[in-house]
Protein backbone atom coordinates (compact mmCIF):
# COMPACT_ATOMS: atom_id res chain seq x y z
CA UNK A 1 0.00 0.00 0.00
CA UNK A 2 1.27 3.43 -0.90
CA UNK A 3 0.48 5.87 1.55
CA UNK A 4 0.30 9.77 0.77
CA UNK A 5 -0.35 13.03 2.90
CA UNK A 6 -1.31 16.08 0.82
CA UNK A 7 -3.12 19.50 1.17
CA UNK A 8 -6.80 19.13 1.26
CA UNK A 9 -8.24 22.97 2.31
CA UNK A 10 -6.73 23.64 5.14
CA UNK A 11 -5.81 20.78 5.90
CA UNK A 12 -3.10 18.21 5.91
CA UNK A 13 -4.71 14.46 5.31
CA UNK A 14 -3.71 10.98 4.70
CA UNK A 15 -4.24 8.60 1.58
CA UNK A 16 -3.82 5.85 -0.14
CA UNK A 17 -1.97 5.96 -3.55
CA UNK A 18 -3.41 3.87 -6.64
CA UNK A 19 -2.45 4.74 -9.50
CA UNK A 20 -3.53 8.33 -10.55
CA UNK A 21 -6.07 8.31 -7.87
CA UNK A 22 -5.63 9.28 -4.45
CA UNK A 23 -8.41 7.15 -1.64
CA UNK A 24 -9.28 8.58 1.24
CA UNK A 25 -7.45 6.60 4.11
CA UNK A 26 -9.78 5.23 7.14
CA UNK A 27 -7.87 5.20 10.39
CA UNK A 28 -4.74 6.65 11.23
CA UNK A 29 -1.01 5.23 10.21
CA UNK A 30 0.23 4.70 12.86
CA UNK A 31 -2.50 2.22 14.33
CA UNK A 32 -5.16 0.21 12.28
CA UNK A 33 -6.11 1.94 8.74
CA UNK A 34 -7.51 1.13 5.35
CA UNK A 35 -8.18 2.09 2.30
CA UNK A 36 -11.28 3.91 2.10
CA UNK A 37 -14.06 5.05 -0.92
CA UNK A 38 -13.69 9.07 -1.28
CA UNK A 39 -11.40 10.02 -4.24
CA UNK A 40 -9.16 12.57 -5.33
CA UNK A 41 -7.35 12.68 -8.48
CA UNK A 42 -3.86 12.74 -8.33
CA UNK A 43 -3.16 15.64 -10.33
CA UNK A 44 -5.42 17.95 -8.42
CA UNK A 45 -3.54 17.93 -5.21
CA UNK A 46 -0.32 19.08 -3.56
CA UNK A 47 1.36 16.07 -2.23
CA UNK A 48 3.56 16.96 1.36
CA UNK A 49 6.02 14.98 3.13
CA UNK A 50 4.45 11.95 3.96
CA UNK A 51 4.81 12.09 7.32
CA UNK A 52 5.83 15.14 10.38
CA UNK A 53 8.27 13.17 12.04
CA UNK A 54 9.29 14.15 16.00
CA UNK A 55 12.74 13.76 14.35
CA UNK A 56 15.17 12.14 12.06
CA UNK A 57 17.89 10.17 12.77
CA UNK A 58 20.42 9.31 10.77
CA UNK A 59 23.41 7.15 10.03
CA UNK A 60 26.85 7.96 8.84
CA UNK A 61 29.52 6.05 6.44
CA UNK A 62 26.38 2.73 6.54
CA UNK A 63 27.45 2.58 2.70
CA UNK A 64 31.33 2.96 3.52
CA UNK A 65 32.36 1.04 6.21
CA UNK A 66 33.23 -0.95 8.21
CA UNK A 67 32.41 0.73 11.30
CA UNK A 68 31.83 -1.07 14.71
CA UNK A 69 28.59 0.58 15.19
CA UNK A 70 26.57 2.56 13.56
CA UNK A 71 27.34 6.28 13.74
CA UNK A 72 23.83 8.22 14.80
CA UNK A 73 23.45 11.64 13.53
CA UNK A 74 19.98 13.58 13.64
CA UNK A 75 18.17 16.12 11.62
CA UNK A 76 15.62 18.95 12.71
CA UNK A 77 12.03 17.59 11.69
CA UNK A 78 12.39 21.56 11.03
CA UNK A 79 14.72 19.99 7.78
CA UNK A 80 11.68 17.73 6.43
CA UNK A 81 9.87 18.94 3.28
CA UNK A 82 7.69 17.46 0.24
CA UNK A 83 7.79 16.58 -3.17
CA UNK A 84 8.40 19.43 -5.44
CA UNK A 85 9.20 21.79 -2.30
CA UNK A 86 12.34 24.01 -3.03
CA UNK A 87 15.43 22.56 -1.42
CA UNK A 88 16.98 26.53 0.12
CA UNK A 89 20.72 26.79 -0.87
CA UNK A 90 21.87 28.96 1.88
CA UNK A 91 23.78 32.36 1.11
CA UNK A 92 26.91 31.00 3.49
CA UNK A 93 27.26 27.95 2.17
CA UNK A 94 29.53 27.19 -1.11
CA UNK A 95 29.24 23.39 -1.02
CA UNK A 96 26.18 21.73 -0.88
CA UNK A 97 25.53 18.14 -1.62
CA UNK A 98 22.72 15.78 -2.31
CA UNK A 99 22.23 11.96 -0.47
CA UNK A 100 19.83 9.34 -1.74
CA UNK A 101 18.72 7.71 1.13
CA UNK A 102 16.67 4.85 1.86
CA UNK A 103 14.07 6.11 4.88
CA UNK A 104 12.33 4.06 7.07
CA UNK A 105 9.33 5.43 8.62
CA UNK A 106 8.35 4.21 12.28
CA UNK A 107 5.42 2.67 12.88
CA UNK A 108 5.21 1.96 16.92
CA UNK A 109 7.30 3.09 19.91
CA UNK A 110 11.01 1.68 19.36
CA UNK A 111 13.11 1.58 22.73
CA UNK A 112 15.70 -1.12 23.51
CA UNK A 113 14.02 -3.41 20.95
CA UNK A 114 15.82 -6.59 19.01
CA UNK A 115 17.14 -6.74 15.75
CA UNK A 116 13.87 -9.13 14.79
CA UNK A 117 11.24 -6.98 17.02
CA UNK A 118 13.14 -3.62 14.84
CA UNK A 119 11.39 -5.03 11.60
CA UNK A 120 7.62 -4.93 12.95
CA UNK A 121 8.44 -1.14 14.29
CA UNK A 122 8.48 -0.42 10.33
CA UNK A 123 5.77 1.13 8.58
CA UNK A 124 7.21 1.28 5.48
CA UNK A 125 9.86 3.28 3.14
CA UNK A 126 10.24 6.17 1.37
CA UNK A 127 12.94 8.39 -1.22
CA UNK A 128 15.26 10.36 0.92
CA UNK A 129 17.84 13.36 0.22
CA UNK A 130 19.94 13.99 2.89
CA UNK A 131 20.98 17.18 1.97
CA UNK A 132 24.16 18.47 3.48
CA UNK A 133 26.35 21.59 3.62
CA UNK A 134 29.39 20.17 3.43
CA UNK A 135 31.70 23.14 4.14
CA UNK A 136 29.75 24.15 7.59
CA UNK A 137 29.40 20.73 8.55
CA UNK A 138 32.89 20.32 8.17
CA UNK A 139 33.57 23.92 9.71
CA UNK A 140 31.86 23.02 13.07
CA UNK A 141 33.55 19.31 13.30
CA UNK A 142 30.78 17.14 12.56
CA UNK A 143 28.32 19.18 14.53
CA UNK A 144 24.59 19.49 13.07
CA UNK A 145 24.49 22.51 11.51
CA UNK A 146 25.92 21.71 7.90
CA UNK A 147 22.95 18.73 8.12
CA UNK A 148 20.00 20.45 9.64
CA UNK A 149 18.74 23.58 7.55
CA UNK A 150 15.48 23.89 6.66
CA UNK A 151 14.59 21.85 3.75
CA UNK A 152 17.64 19.53 3.90
CA UNK A 153 15.39 16.27 3.97
CA UNK A 154 13.14 16.17 1.28
CA UNK A 155 10.80 13.14 2.07
CA UNK A 156 8.40 11.32 -0.72
CA UNK A 157 6.70 10.85 -2.97
CA UNK A 158 4.66 7.95 -0.63
CA UNK A 159 5.07 5.14 1.98
CA UNK A 160 5.34 2.28 1.13
CA UNK A 161 4.24 -0.52 3.15
CA UNK A 162 5.20 -3.79 1.19
CA UNK A 163 8.67 -3.78 0.23
CA UNK A 164 11.49 -5.53 1.29
CA UNK A 165 14.51 -3.14 1.33
CA UNK A 166 17.42 -5.24 1.19
CA UNK A 167 18.38 -5.10 -2.39
CA UNK A 168 16.83 -2.17 -4.25
CA UNK A 169 18.30 0.32 -6.98
CA UNK A 170 19.08 3.60 -5.45
CA UNK A 171 19.53 6.47 -8.11
CA UNK A 172 20.24 10.01 -7.95
CA UNK A 173 19.99 12.51 -10.53
CA UNK A 174 20.79 16.24 -11.17
CA UNK A 175 19.24 17.62 -13.92
CA UNK A 176 18.37 14.72 -15.65
CA UNK A 177 21.85 13.91 -14.94
CA UNK A 178 22.66 9.76 -13.21
CA UNK A 179 25.11 10.66 -10.27
CA UNK A 180 24.32 7.57 -8.05
CA UNK A 181 23.21 4.31 -9.50
CA UNK A 182 23.93 1.98 -6.40
CA UNK A 183 21.76 -0.94 -4.59
CA UNK A 184 20.96 -1.01 -0.76
CA UNK A 185 22.03 -4.36 -0.31
CA UNK A 186 25.67 -2.48 -0.01
CA UNK A 187 24.41 -1.17 3.83
CA UNK A 188 26.72 -2.13 6.29
CA UNK A 189 23.99 -2.02 8.95
CA UNK A 190 20.36 -3.36 8.00
CA UNK A 191 17.23 -1.36 8.68
CA UNK A 192 16.30 -3.66 11.44
CA UNK A 193 20.46 -3.38 12.99
CA UNK A 194 19.52 0.76 12.73
CA UNK A 195 16.35 0.55 14.88
CA UNK A 196 18.45 -2.04 17.25
CA UNK A 197 21.08 -0.10 17.81
CA UNK A 198 19.56 3.02 17.53
CA UNK A 199 17.00 2.52 19.97
CA UNK A 200 19.48 1.83 22.86
CA UNK A 201 19.84 5.73 22.75
CA UNK A 202 16.72 7.44 21.78
CA UNK A 203 13.24 6.30 21.76
CA UNK A 204 11.58 6.00 17.70
CA UNK A 205 8.50 7.56 17.61
CA UNK A 206 5.20 6.76 15.32
CA UNK A 207 6.25 8.98 12.48
CA UNK A 208 9.86 9.61 13.03
CA UNK A 209 11.87 9.30 10.53
CA UNK A 210 15.32 7.43 9.81
CA UNK A 211 17.78 7.32 7.41
CA UNK A 212 19.85 4.91 6.51
CA UNK A 213 23.05 6.35 4.66
CA UNK A 214 23.80 7.59 1.15
CA UNK A 215 26.03 5.42 -1.24
CA UNK A 216 27.40 9.11 -2.41
CA UNK A 217 26.95 12.39 -3.00
CA UNK A 218 26.51 15.42 -5.90
CA UNK A 219 27.16 18.34 -5.88
CA UNK A 220 23.73 20.73 -6.13
CA UNK A 221 23.32 24.37 -7.25
CA UNK A 222 20.93 27.11 -6.91
CA UNK A 223 18.79 26.34 -10.60
CA UNK A 224 19.05 23.00 -10.20
CA UNK A 225 16.38 20.50 -9.72
CA UNK A 226 17.25 16.70 -7.68
CA UNK A 227 15.92 13.72 -7.96
CA UNK A 228 16.43 10.73 -5.57
CA UNK A 229 14.87 7.25 -7.12
CA UNK A 230 14.65 4.25 -5.25
CA UNK A 231 12.93 1.17 -6.90
CA UNK A 232 9.37 0.64 -5.68
CA UNK A 233 9.54 4.02 -4.28
CA UNK A 234 8.89 6.35 -7.12
CA UNK A 235 10.91 9.86 -7.40
CA UNK A 236 11.67 12.51 -5.17
CA UNK A 237 12.29 15.73 -7.64
CA UNK A 238 13.23 18.59 -6.03
CA UNK A 239 14.36 22.38 -7.21
CA UNK A 240 16.99 24.37 -5.64
CA UNK A 241 16.55 27.62 -4.75
CA UNK A 242 19.31 30.41 -3.56
CA UNK A 243 18.38 31.52 0.40
CA UNK A 244 18.34 34.62 1.86
CA UNK B 1 5.18 34.68 35.88
CA UNK B 2 6.07 31.34 36.92
CA UNK B 3 4.80 28.35 34.15
CA UNK B 4 4.40 24.71 35.31
CA UNK B 5 3.38 21.60 33.43
CA UNK B 6 1.97 18.68 35.60
CA UNK B 7 -0.06 15.14 35.47
CA UNK B 8 -3.39 15.36 36.55
CA UNK B 9 -5.59 12.43 36.08
CA UNK B 10 -4.71 11.42 32.65
CA UNK B 11 -3.73 14.49 31.35
CA UNK B 12 -0.42 16.59 30.80
CA UNK B 13 -1.72 20.35 32.18
CA UNK B 14 -0.24 23.96 32.17
CA UNK B 15 -0.72 26.25 35.27
CA UNK B 16 0.79 28.97 36.92
CA UNK B 17 3.06 28.44 40.14
CA UNK B 18 2.88 30.65 42.89
CA UNK B 19 4.13 29.81 46.42
CA UNK B 20 2.82 26.31 47.32
CA UNK B 21 0.09 26.34 44.82
CA UNK B 22 -0.35 26.37 41.38
CA UNK B 23 -3.61 28.11 39.54
CA UNK B 24 -5.34 26.42 36.45
CA UNK B 25 -3.79 28.39 33.28
CA UNK B 26 -6.35 29.87 30.86
CA UNK B 27 -4.96 30.32 27.47
CA UNK B 28 -2.24 28.62 26.29
CA UNK B 29 1.63 29.30 27.28
CA UNK B 30 2.39 30.20 23.79
CA UNK B 31 -0.42 32.47 23.06
CA UNK B 32 -2.99 34.68 24.88
CA UNK B 33 -2.68 33.04 28.31
CA UNK B 34 -3.41 34.22 32.05
CA UNK B 35 -3.93 32.67 35.86
CA UNK B 36 -7.00 31.19 36.30
CA UNK B 37 -9.31 30.42 39.42
CA UNK B 38 -8.51 26.84 39.88
CA UNK B 39 -6.06 25.64 42.20
CA UNK B 40 -3.93 22.39 42.84
CA UNK B 41 -1.47 22.01 45.79
CA UNK B 42 2.01 21.67 44.22
CA UNK B 43 2.72 18.78 47.18
CA UNK B 44 0.24 17.31 45.54
CA UNK B 45 1.17 16.43 42.12
CA UNK B 46 3.68 15.26 39.80
CA UNK B 47 5.89 18.33 38.17
CA UNK B 48 6.56 17.52 34.47
CA UNK B 49 8.88 19.23 32.09
CA UNK B 50 7.93 22.44 32.00
CA UNK B 51 7.33 21.89 27.67
CA UNK B 52 7.84 18.90 25.38
CA UNK B 53 9.24 20.88 22.12
CA UNK B 54 9.44 19.69 18.55
CA UNK B 55 13.29 20.36 19.33
CA UNK B 56 15.94 20.61 21.50
CA UNK B 57 18.81 23.58 20.27
CA UNK B 58 21.72 24.12 21.92
CA UNK B 59 25.32 25.65 21.54
CA UNK B 60 28.74 24.38 22.20
CA UNK B 61 31.49 26.17 24.06
CA UNK B 62 29.79 29.71 25.13
CA UNK B 63 31.44 29.91 28.12
CA UNK B 64 34.80 29.08 26.59
CA UNK B 65 35.41 31.14 23.07
CA UNK B 66 35.71 33.16 21.70
CA UNK B 67 33.97 31.88 18.79
CA UNK B 68 33.29 33.84 15.32
CA UNK B 69 30.12 32.21 15.94
CA UNK B 70 27.62 30.29 17.32
CA UNK B 71 28.29 25.81 17.49
CA UNK B 72 24.87 24.82 16.97
CA UNK B 73 23.84 21.10 18.44
CA UNK B 74 21.49 19.19 18.41
CA UNK B 75 19.37 16.98 21.30
CA UNK B 76 16.48 14.92 20.53
CA UNK B 77 13.05 15.73 22.14
CA UNK B 78 12.79 12.53 23.59
CA UNK B 79 16.02 13.51 25.82
CA UNK B 80 13.68 15.55 27.57
CA UNK B 81 12.73 14.87 30.80
CA UNK B 82 11.23 16.25 34.28
CA UNK B 83 11.91 17.69 37.38
CA UNK B 84 12.65 14.40 39.62
CA UNK B 85 12.67 12.21 36.64
CA UNK B 86 15.52 9.92 36.91
CA UNK B 87 18.99 10.22 34.21
CA UNK B 88 19.78 6.65 32.95
CA UNK B 89 23.06 6.33 32.81
CA UNK B 90 23.98 4.39 29.81
CA UNK B 91 25.64 0.96 30.55
CA UNK B 92 27.85 1.47 27.49
CA UNK B 93 29.67 4.57 28.86
CA UNK B 94 31.68 5.09 31.65
CA UNK B 95 32.00 8.68 31.55
CA UNK B 96 28.98 10.62 32.08
CA UNK B 97 28.45 14.15 32.68
CA UNK B 98 26.27 17.14 33.89
CA UNK B 99 26.12 20.38 32.37
CA UNK B 100 24.28 23.54 33.93
CA UNK B 101 22.58 25.58 31.21
CA UNK B 102 20.21 28.30 31.02
CA UNK B 103 17.09 27.00 28.71
CA UNK B 104 14.77 29.84 26.83
CA UNK B 105 11.42 28.56 25.91
CA UNK B 106 10.55 29.89 22.86
CA UNK B 107 7.18 31.66 21.91
CA UNK B 108 6.80 31.97 18.56
CA UNK B 109 7.83 30.97 15.27
CA UNK B 110 11.59 32.15 14.83
CA UNK B 111 13.02 32.27 10.95
CA UNK B 112 15.68 34.79 9.99
CA UNK B 113 15.07 37.27 13.21
CA UNK B 114 17.01 39.86 13.89
CA UNK B 115 18.46 40.05 17.39
CA UNK B 116 15.94 42.76 18.11
CA UNK B 117 13.25 41.11 17.25
CA UNK B 118 14.47 37.88 18.94
CA UNK B 119 13.51 39.07 22.57
CA UNK B 120 9.81 38.81 21.28
CA UNK B 121 10.19 35.28 20.22
CA UNK B 122 10.94 33.98 24.07
CA UNK B 123 8.46 32.83 26.38
CA UNK B 124 10.96 32.77 29.69
CA UNK B 125 13.28 30.91 31.29
CA UNK B 126 14.02 27.57 32.83
CA UNK B 127 17.09 25.63 34.26
CA UNK B 128 18.54 22.65 32.29
CA UNK B 129 21.06 20.09 32.31
CA UNK B 130 22.96 19.68 29.02
CA UNK B 131 23.94 15.72 30.90
CA UNK B 132 26.61 14.22 28.07
CA UNK B 133 28.27 10.57 27.39
CA UNK B 134 31.50 12.47 26.93
CA UNK B 135 33.06 9.13 26.03
CA UNK B 136 30.73 8.20 23.21
CA UNK B 137 30.88 11.88 22.06
CA UNK B 138 34.31 12.12 21.64
CA UNK B 139 34.44 8.35 20.23
CA UNK B 140 31.99 9.74 17.30
CA UNK B 141 33.45 12.92 16.56
CA UNK B 142 31.25 14.81 18.47
CA UNK B 143 28.15 13.31 16.49
CA UNK B 144 24.85 13.38 18.83
CA UNK B 145 24.89 10.23 20.28
CA UNK B 146 26.22 11.06 23.40
CA UNK B 147 24.69 14.41 23.69
CA UNK B 148 21.14 12.53 23.33
CA UNK B 149 20.00 9.42 25.07
CA UNK B 150 16.44 9.66 26.72
CA UNK B 151 16.93 11.57 30.00
CA UNK B 152 19.77 12.86 28.65
CA UNK B 153 18.02 16.95 28.99
CA UNK B 154 16.67 17.43 32.04
CA UNK B 155 14.17 20.66 32.41
CA UNK B 156 12.46 22.50 34.95
CA UNK B 157 10.94 22.96 37.31
CA UNK B 158 9.15 26.05 36.14
CA UNK B 159 9.55 28.73 32.87
CA UNK B 160 10.12 32.05 34.64
CA UNK B 161 8.44 34.50 31.68
CA UNK B 162 9.61 37.57 33.78
CA UNK B 163 13.75 37.62 34.06
CA UNK B 164 16.12 39.12 32.56
CA UNK B 165 18.72 36.64 31.45
CA UNK B 166 21.70 38.56 31.51
CA UNK B 167 23.85 38.20 34.97
CA UNK B 168 22.46 35.19 37.03
CA UNK B 169 24.38 32.59 39.02
CA UNK B 170 24.38 29.32 37.61
CA UNK B 171 25.43 26.52 40.10
CA UNK B 172 25.44 22.46 39.77
CA UNK B 173 25.62 20.02 43.21
CA UNK B 174 26.07 16.51 43.02
CA UNK B 175 25.34 14.93 46.10
CA UNK B 176 25.05 18.38 47.44
CA UNK B 177 28.60 19.08 46.84
CA UNK B 178 28.83 22.40 44.52
CA UNK B 179 30.85 21.81 41.58
CA UNK B 180 29.78 25.25 39.23
CA UNK B 181 29.23 28.26 41.04
CA UNK B 182 29.16 30.73 37.59
CA UNK B 183 27.32 33.80 36.22
CA UNK B 184 25.26 33.86 32.57
CA UNK B 185 27.03 37.13 32.55
CA UNK B 186 30.21 35.15 31.20
CA UNK B 187 28.21 33.80 28.18
CA UNK B 188 29.28 34.84 24.38
CA UNK B 189 26.31 35.12 22.84
CA UNK B 190 23.38 36.06 24.43
CA UNK B 191 19.95 34.68 24.30
CA UNK B 192 19.25 36.90 21.43
CA UNK B 193 22.26 36.79 19.49
CA UNK B 194 21.82 32.86 19.40
CA UNK B 195 18.24 33.06 18.63
CA UNK B 196 19.49 35.45 15.59
CA UNK B 197 21.92 33.41 14.21
CA UNK B 198 20.58 29.71 15.04
CA UNK B 199 17.06 31.06 13.21
CA UNK B 200 19.27 31.52 10.28
CA UNK B 201 19.72 27.67 10.02
CA UNK B 202 15.85 26.26 11.28
CA UNK B 203 13.02 27.33 12.29
CA UNK B 204 12.28 27.71 16.23
CA UNK B 205 9.00 26.80 17.11
CA UNK B 206 6.81 27.51 19.83
CA UNK B 207 7.68 25.32 22.94
CA UNK B 208 11.32 24.45 21.45
CA UNK B 209 14.48 24.65 23.78
CA UNK B 210 17.49 26.39 23.68
CA UNK B 211 20.47 25.54 25.64
CA UNK B 212 22.78 28.41 25.62
CA UNK B 213 26.05 26.74 26.67
CA UNK B 214 27.33 25.33 30.10
CA UNK B 215 29.94 27.07 32.03
CA UNK B 216 31.65 23.73 33.32
CA UNK B 217 30.73 20.39 33.54
CA UNK B 218 30.96 17.42 36.31
CA UNK B 219 31.12 13.64 35.96
CA UNK B 220 28.20 11.93 37.57
CA UNK B 221 27.34 8.70 38.29
CA UNK B 222 24.64 6.05 39.27
CA UNK B 223 23.10 6.63 42.68
CA UNK B 224 24.23 10.28 42.72
CA UNK B 225 21.49 13.52 42.77
CA UNK B 226 22.13 15.79 40.97
CA UNK B 227 20.76 19.72 41.08
CA UNK B 228 21.08 22.61 38.41
CA UNK B 229 20.16 25.59 40.55
CA UNK B 230 19.78 29.19 38.48
CA UNK B 231 18.99 32.68 40.08
CA UNK B 232 15.48 33.28 39.85
CA UNK B 233 15.26 29.73 38.35
CA UNK B 234 14.57 27.68 40.96
CA UNK B 235 16.33 24.03 41.22
CA UNK B 236 16.16 20.94 38.90
CA UNK B 237 16.75 18.13 41.34
CA UNK B 238 17.42 14.67 39.25
CA UNK B 239 18.67 11.63 40.72
CA UNK B 240 21.10 8.77 38.40
CA UNK B 241 20.02 5.41 38.52
CA UNK B 242 21.64 2.75 36.18
CA UNK B 243 20.31 2.21 32.71
CA UNK B 244 19.74 -1.57 30.84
Amino acid sequence: MKIVRFRWGSQAVYGVLEGETIYSLEGEPFGEFRRGQEKFPLRDVRLLAPVQPSKVVAVGQNYHGPLDEPLLFLKSSTAVTGPLEPIVYPSISKDVVLGPELAAIIKRPARNVSVEEAWGCVLGYACANDVTARDLYEKDHRRPRGKTFDTFCPLGPYIETELDPGNLAIRSRVNGQLKQDDSTSKMQFSVAELIHHFSKVVTLLPGDVLLTGSPGTAPIHPGDTVEIEIQGLGVLRNPVVAGP
